[in-house]
């Protein structure tokens, strides 16, 4: 039977999503608390393999158990899961999903968003938030946002290291929204896509963060969405700065 | 020279704001950090005695220096104490105050807000927010929460220990708003007056969701309202479970 379930983590202090060889993996605590209470060995899939430090309020992913489970009974895996898991990782949901589901192939959007904040350092935001020092032109930085809408080829907006077969992607939507966050003025960027290269949010939100502070015309953002100039433009040493991982969350997966 | 502070900080970890024979406290890191880069000892009063795990957005507190500084001396402070102090306490803003202000005495408006969560446990609410496990009749606790507004003998709606002498206080408003908190549905109730007794915010709070749980009627907080019944009645037991601290937040101070 396939499962299919959704998870909120707090990234600090773990190496992300993926098993590692050193360090703690969102997916091996899974695994590992998965094994705890059904004493199965299996592969968890998430929809997104988010880097260390990065958030999820509501990743998906799935499994393949060899259990046959009824729908009461599932609801109990909830409870163990959560029972066995560590303070930082919570399974929100479980469910029994068509044997052709998968977390990754059957996504038809995601969605993720970037938190950054102003003003003197937040201990309510350490870890959370990333904190911009330096003044930041709004204005500017909405009209990059708007730029990513559409489709493009994002080859110069990802990292190496990814074995995505296309980097052509599809930006449903791309917005800034101004917020506070603990008594501290605050900036979400949201995006939406039909999927994501590696680190292609942290280098859209570093990109317009670029733009906002000066280094980066929104000029230089529309030629580099045109896929050429790949890594030959100078001005790629100035978007291919990821912005920190501390304030990207995961915040949706549709099927 | 009198000098006043606007601090925030993350209770988690700390005994509160008073100093504590054992425990770290927010006022004795902050008197640390000040010996630290002036090499004075002072008495720094706060606001309020935040308890423990209480978080503030922005606590005021004053101090009296020997030293005579300037304007802009003073902004080279801020930069002193936030280097000194550990990663849950900031100074979000200093200043050279009148002689006779006083961060008690002086303050004419205080703000607090209570934050709880639904659903799920969320790794990203955790020593943040209060978890809610059991449905709660919003509706009813906004009704319970209307009853705060206005001058009223507090007596029953704090705990023994403060050395207040007079349990009479103003409300100005006590509200609750609906809202979402990284993923999870959240209620925030926000509570204004001119001063607070001991652990008061939190027994209001503990009250209301009392009464939205059923296990308090309206009728009984309008009661104990009153200032009558003081430890006498049945109900009082009901409405002096403090609601935990975590999801405590001193809003503001206004002057």
């Amino acid at each position: 039977m396939r499962i299919k379930i959704t998870i909120s983590y707090d990234g600090t202090g773990f190496c992300g999503w993926q098993r590692q060889p050193n360090g703690k993996s969102i997916q091996e605590e899974l695994e590992n608390a998965y094994f705890k209470f059904a004493n199965e060995k299996v592969v968890i899939t998430g929809s997104g393999r988010t880097d260390e430090g990065v958030h999820a309020l509501a990743q998906v992913a799935h499994f393949d158990t060899k259990k046959v489970v009824s729908k009461k009974e599932i609801a109990v895996w909830l409870g163990a899961f959560n029972f066995h898991l560590p303070n930082g990782i919570r399974v929100k949901n479980i469910e029994i999903a068509a044997d052709n589901f998968h977390s990754v192939a059957s996504a038809t959007k995601k969605t993720y968003h970037y938190d950054m904040y102003f003003g003197v350092e937040n201990p309510l935001l350490k870890d959370r938030t990333y904190h911009i020092k330096k003044d930041l032109d709004i204005a500017l930085t909405e009209k990059a946002a708007k730029c990513f809408i559409g489709t493009h080829d994002f080859v110069n907006f990802r990292a190496i290291g990814s074995g995505a077969t296309t980097t052509v992607r599809t930006v449903y939507s791309c917005e800034l929204s101004q917020m506070e966050l603990y008594g501290s003025k605050a900036l979400r960027f949201t995006i939406s896509a039909n999927g994501f290269l590696y680190k292609m949010v942290r280098i859209i939100a570093g990109s317009i963060l670029q733009v906002g502070s000066g280094k980066l015309e929104i000029s230089e953002i529309k030629e580099l969405l045109t896929g050429q100039n790949n890594n030959k433009n100078e001005i790629t040493k100035f978007n291919k700065i990821p912005a920190p991982s501390c304030g990207l969350y995961l915040e949706s997966v549709k099927y």
